[in-house]
């Protein structure tokens, strides 16, 4: 594409260089930019310079946190002896919505991706096996998919031959979701890891 | 949603102002800045930064422009007396593609939407009637929204009573297009507006 200016076209394609976000949309941001007020383009962008310079992980599980230590490894109504491993922030946030969850989290930064050169030096695992002689048990709480799998595979043979309890989140159906529609790895899945009646309505 | 950092959920907030990014979108990007270099979120900054701040506009067609005057207006191989109106510089950049477009263009800068409260006064309709005294032919090359349409009508109404040949791009069945698919209103408009057949195939 021939731009006008040089200027435009390099906002374009920084723009697009960001995830899903193809050349056209990256136009269509560049000028509505420019429709709207200086200033609010200057503080989004000076948002973004402050978030990767200023930014704080907690130096035990490694989650993204105002302090040194996050509020969670920091609160000592958490049961530290429990850690729940996850990929990344949005996990953590998830898991803490549903306002149930009493242990602590350790926070991966990633899975393991040999598609995308993405090895268990590049995640935060050595500090895991640091922490693991302190906990009861290990909840594995990463996503379905085949790197999920196989990260969860690592940890837990890194992790099997120590007292500890290495667990998983149940995989099944989701709570209102129709058994005629869901996938046959997942029906099957949920058929082998049944549990008693009495103890699937006790929450 | 609670966040772990205030540095984090500024950035997710300015993030989501743009349009069509919501807070989940808004978040990825932030995570995904947060794994790229710091350099590279910094460039980005700085592009948007002078994106705002630099870009210039052609003081005759109101294009985004390089200089003062931009290469379609400076040139002068251009015929100075057609004036194709355009929404914005996308439209430009379209025409321009073609390559065959031999006129110069106006950049209305959008289209009347008392919805979005942008009135006449909004656009770059002074300059164009200024203009207009140039001119021989004025191409109403607006998008056939009702924006469009209100917009190309207001136009029509303002330069009628000169000495000008008000003309407006073709609507019809695009090429490549099965006329079983056409909606109605296409249709009936290609009927309505049909041209000898000598004339459709001479380009």
């Amino acid at each position: 594409m021939q731009y006008p200016s040089k200027i435009l076209e390099n906002a374009v394609e920084e723009i697009s260089q960001l995830p899903g976000i193809g050349k056209r949309t990256a136009m269509r941001l560049a000028l509505h930019m420019l429709k709207k007020s200086k200033t609010q383009t200057e503080s989004l962008a000076e948002s973004l310079v402050k978030l990767v310079n200023e930014i704080k992980y907690c130096k035990k599980c490694h989650a993204i946190s105002e302090n040194d230590i996050c509020d969670v490894c920091s609160n000592a109504m958490r049961d530290q002896q429990l850690i729940c491993v996850v990929e990344d922030i949005r996990d953590v946030m998830a898991i803490e919505n549903t306002g149930q969850y009493k242990g602590v989290y350790h926070v991966l930064g990633g899975k393991i991706s040999p598609m995308e050169g993405i090895g268990p030096q590049q995640l935060k695992i050595d500090s895991l096996v640091e922490r693991a002689h302190l906990a009861n048990e290990i909840i594995l709480a990463l996503s379905s998919t085949m790197e999920g799998d196989t990260t969860m595979f690592y940890l837990y043979k890194i992790l099997k031959d120590r007292d500890i309890l290495i667990s998983a989140i149940a995989r099944g159906i989701g709570v209102g979701d129709e058994i005629e529609f869901t996938d046959e790895v997942t029906l099957l899945r949920s058929i082998q890891n049944r549990i008693p009646y009495s103890a699937s309505v006790m929450h």
